[in-house]
């Protein structure tokens, strides 16, 4: 029963137009979750990279972290760096438990929404 | 009233794994417009690149084509290489009408079940 925080991972971009539908996702997911802290946080080109937001929510007292990675493929950012920045953190912070669930572009029901959307945009 | 086809615009990645779920959303989509064809198409890493795909459609009689960018957040990706890659195409192919419509992590349904995601990871 620890103190709990969500934070989505995403890729990152040069452009700061990229982050916004990431931040919609970020407020409309913490107007679900007002007992838990929600965060963005980027594996690169942005800012917080994941150990900084990770060291920041440790430090606020929060030892349960669930990490949703805003992927829609698993490639090698998910497969091979997300499991090292993962495995460091672990070291880094012992006392906190680190979850990280599945990309958000598996989700059937995501899925289903961009199918939608998919066969929308032709008519 | 041209011979349509709908192509899905993702980035492309090394691991072939990383496709798996672009794949499903096109075999979703085709499955939800039997008389449209839908495939895919990258940006880099993996083929058939867009210009081959259009170059195929065109060939087959294809005039109408409708690209959904399968990204979340739009960054130089979209914003830059996209039109590019489209210019040149409606250069190569005078005949045919080619539409980019707005990426999927900007439909508020997309978005939606994203969020619905988030919250469920939690608990």
């Amino acid at each position: 029963m620890g103190t709990r925080a969500l934070v989505l991972f995403a890729h990152g971009a040069r452009a700061a137009s990229w982050a916004t539908p990431f931040e919609r996702l970020r407020d409309l997911t913490a107007a679900r979750l007002p007992q838990v802290p929600v965060s963005l946080a980027f594996l690169e080109l942005m800012e917080p990279r994941l150990p900084a937001e990770v060291a920041q929510l440790a430090s606020g007292g929060v030892d349960d972290i669930t990490v949703v990675p805003v992927f829609l493929g698993q490639g090698g950012h998910l497969l091979r760096d997300l499991p090292l920045l993962v495995a460091q953190l672990k070291i880094d912070h012992p006392g906190v438990a680190i979850k990280v669930v599945g990309a958000v572009g598996e989700d059937p029901a995501v899925l289903d929404a961009m199918t939608a959307y998919c066969v929308a945009s032709l008519t």
